[in-house]
This record gives C-alpha cells, structure tokens and sequence, in this order.
C-alpha cells in the first residue's frame, strides 16, 4: 500500500513535469520558484510564471504540510480531540493571455489523520471566457476517459459534483463548463488506496495535455478590444467564486495559509462593470447562456 | 421618537443630497438610476456613477427592506421564532479615477424587529491608494468633530472598532486609515433613540464635505503610470477585503440581495501580482507601514 511519503514524492514529480510542460508550450515565459515552510510543520514549493506568450499569470503549487489539525478544520470534523494530520496536494491556476484560450484550475490532493483515516481529493474544471462547445466536448471527453480507466461510475458522479461545486451562487451561474470535482475519496472492502491513487495519478497527468491542447491550439486565434474586455470580466467573475465560494480558498485564508500561493488563483487583472447587459444574439450573450448546470457535453 | 417612515425618508433625502454633491464636485457624469423590488417586500434605489473627470465608479444605494427575518439571519441572532423585520439604510462606495483620490465608504443603517427591538449601525472610512498623513489627520479630525457633537466617548471607541472591523488578516493589514464603525447602537435609559438618530444623521451628512473636500484637492494632482498601476493592486486588496471579510457583503450574497448592488463596491478594474514587493523607501513602502491598526490620527 502507498505511503505518504510516496504520495508526496510523486506529487513533487507530478509538479516537475506540469511545470516543465507550460514552460514549453508557452516558449517565453518560465517558472520561479518560492520555498516556503509552515512553523508548525511542513512547507511547499510555489511555482508562478507571468507574461508568457500564452500564459499571463500561473501557479503551479505543491505543498506537504503536518501537525496538529487546526480547530476550525476539527470543528467541521465534528472532532472535539486534537490529532494530527497529513495533507499534501498540487493545485494549479492558469490565467492566458488570449481570451480565446480558457482558464483552468486542477488540483490533486490526499489527507491523512494520525487515527489511520485518509482520503483522495481534487478535479479539473475549464473556465472558457467564450465558450466553444467542440472545445468543452473535447474537454469532458477527456476527462471522461481518465475516469472510465478506472470506474465508470466517476464521470457522471464527478462530472456533476464540479456543476455543485464550480457554481456561483450569488450570480447563478457556472463558473465555467465544468469539468469533474471529488471529494473524500476513502479506501474501502471495494476500492484500495492504490486503486484511488491510480485514478488521482490519472487525473494530474491528464492535465498538462489538455492545457497545452488549448495553449496550442487557441492562442493565435485573433480577438478584439471587445473580446478583450469581456474577458477580463468573466475574470471579476472567477475571483467573485474564489474569495466568496471556494472552501480551499477560504479555509486557506482563515487557517493561516500561505496567502501568495492561496491567492495565485487571481487573476492578473480583472474588472466589474455596474449591471453589465450582454448584447442580443451576441457571442457573450452565447456564453452565459451555456453557464449553466447539467450540460451533457459527452 | 422617530419612526421608521421617518428615518426611511431621511436616507432618501440623504442619498438624494449625496448624489448632487458629488455629480456637482465630479462636474462630469451623473448618477444612473435602477428601481428594483424585493419578492418579500420593499426593495431599494441604486445609483450609480461611472467614468466620470474624478469618479471611476461610485455607487450611492438606498435601501428599505420588510419581511420574515432569513434563517441565517435569526441563527446569527440565537432566535429560533420567525420574526418580521424592517431595515433601511444608505451605502456608498467611491472609486476615483486617481490614485491620489482615496477611496472612500459610507454606510448609515437602522434596523427594527416586530418585537420592538431596533438599533442603528454604519460608518465612515478611507482608503488611499497612497497615505497622505496630512490627509489622514484631516479626515480623522472630521469624524471626531461629529461623535464629539454627540458623546465624546464615540470617536475613540468608534475608530477602534473600524481599526479592528476594516482588517484584511490575511494581509495583516487595515484596508485604508479607517475612520468610524458602530453597530447594534440601541437606546436605552441613558440614551433615547432619537439621540442616536441625531448621530445617525451627524454622520451621513459629513460624508459629502469630506468627500468633496478630497475630490477638490486632491484630483488635479499629477500621477506615473507606476502609481496607477500601485492604485490597481491596492484595489485588489480591497475586493480581497470585500469578499473576504466584509460581512454586510458577505450576508447580502447569502441572502439573496440584489448581487450587482451588493457589488457596486467591485472597483472597475483591479490587478494581482504574485508576491509583489515595494521598494525600499519608496512612498508605497511608506504606505504599507501605516495601514496598520491603532494609529492615532488626531
């Protein structure tokens, strides 16, 4: 069985090779690197490139941190005990430049408490600024595969808990065409630690050839000033789910997490618009009509 | 005693009397006007204001709203029972076009339950882009002039609770110079409502001279691009607050308000960037210094 220290190494790996991934795809901009330690147990390794050829800003963040579980995360535990635990994970934000190339978020993770529970976590979901559908089929079709490797049950399942998930509430709206999103994924009598692990390694190596698919396929679509600025308001959108809804993100903030590589996620630049109207039959008017739960893109 | 009619009627007045004081002082744009109804009764009248000579975006809302209090509200409050509810207020945020020009809110509130329970809350406080002590001495001796009218125990407990309240801790730092917060201001033997109204009122009216005063002097002074750009990231941490922490914001999201007037306080564009840095000695570094809690302005 997989240990933790197993886990974390191929996280590392899995981390290397993203990275090494983007920074070709992209061809100008490349990573920096920010090591940082948790006093109470732990660190990570931010890794960000800005002003790229095809990436603006993006984060590609391992962490592996320990210690005594913090009250908050207790309290939602129903735990009233303190006991130590073990997390650690690789969460990645890329913001393009091009509002023609989608946004995307993945992240893998793994938790494990000194009782001896643990579990799986993480998905990948696409934020288009406009929405292609051939590009959100090719997508969930991909993310559809990785799933069905290993159970055939996962796509449906994950693919609507990224619909729950990725939603803005206060906007009812999506906060892209989804993707897939899963949570709590324990060993049982069924399914083996290594078996999730095998799917939870499916899914972080599915990542960089999806992304560079868009990089490279995307980014010399040409777009207006227009464009432009619509993108840049679906991003007040994207930071609107992150700081209101996101529970990595607000458990981050409010458990004394690194700050700069929690909020890697927001964008470079973003604006708000008082009551913004699209156009009728436009192709914004297009988009957020497809902003929406239950789309069945396979 | 005043009556709610009465105080509801007031706030209009008051935002009415804010509106022409600030389109006059801005001499370019005016204030666009959106009606809008709650289902469970009352509803509101949103102003806005948008590229204007010294006014980015700015937004001016008056409010009356009636009905069952919500069930997050009534567990905030350890109330199990249904109860009806009525509150009014004014809100404002302000976004100038230069970082020389703070940013600047307001907010004036009365809140009454069907049991007869009612309180008053709301504030003032700055946020400059870059601390002018001069500045900041000014406005602080503003808002002591009004609570001193009424209480001189108001300024001092007022301005640390605003210390304490407009805190991104996440940032460890205050959102601007602060200024004045109060809330749940009840009357009692010693003090009758209509006492506390007279604050109330002390308070909305020194928004528009105060305002006024920085739009006049402060936007004609020239800026880099580098001081735009600073002015970009510090509205950044004020979305970060607004999203984050501000629970007026926070509540009306969870709630169902109306989202584009809950978020007239978005900035019309803001940016992030990965572990930002100042110089050292720069006038940014300087700022950063002091947006810190219990700085004593006057």
């Amino acid at each position: 069985m997989i240990s933790k220290e197993e886990i974390k190494s191929y996280f590392q790996g899995l981390q290397d090779e993203i990275c090494t991934a983007l920074a070709q795809a992209d061809g100008k901009a490349s990573f920096t690197e920010d090591l940082w330690e948790r006093p109470e147990g732990g660190g990570g390794r931010s890794r960000v490139i800005q002003d790229g050829n095809v990436i603006e800003k993006g984060g590609v963040m391992f962490s592996a941190v320990w210690g005594g579980l913090h009250e908050k995360m207790l309290a939602s535990m129903g735990l009233t005990e303190k006991v130590d635990f073990f997390a650690t994970g690789v969460s990645i934000v890329i913001h393009p430049q091009s509002p023609r190339v989608p946004i995307i978020h993945m992240n893998v993770r793994y938790f494990e408490m000194a009782n001896g529970t643990c579990w799986f976590g993480g998905g990948i979901d696409l934020t288009p600024h406009y929405v292609v559908e051939e590009d959100a089929r090719w997508f969930h079709q991909q993310l559809k595969d990785v799933c069905d490797n290993h159970d055939v049950t996962y796509y449906p399942k994950f693919k609507q808990w990224a619909d729950d998930y990725f939603f803005n509430t206060h906007r009812n709206e999506t906060r892209g065409v989804g993707g897939i999103f899963f949570d709590y994924q324990k060993p049982d009598e069924n399914r083996s630690k290594d078996d999730i692990f095998a799917f939870v390694k499916g899914v972080g190596e599915a990542f960089a050839p999806i992304y560079t698919y868009f990089m490279n396929k995307n980014a010399t679509i040409p777009f207006s000033e227009q464009e432009k600025d619509f993108q840049y308001l679906r991003r007040g959108r994207y930071v609107e789910f992150n700081l209101v809804h996101d529970r990595g993100t607000k458990f981050g903030l409010e458990t004394n997490g690194r700050t700069e590589s929690i909020l890697m996620s927001m964008p470079p630049m973003a604006k708000w618009i008082y009551n913004y109207q699209t156009e009728a039959n436009s192709e914004e008017e297009k988009t957020l009509a497809l902003l929406r739960k239950g789309v069945d893109w396979v």
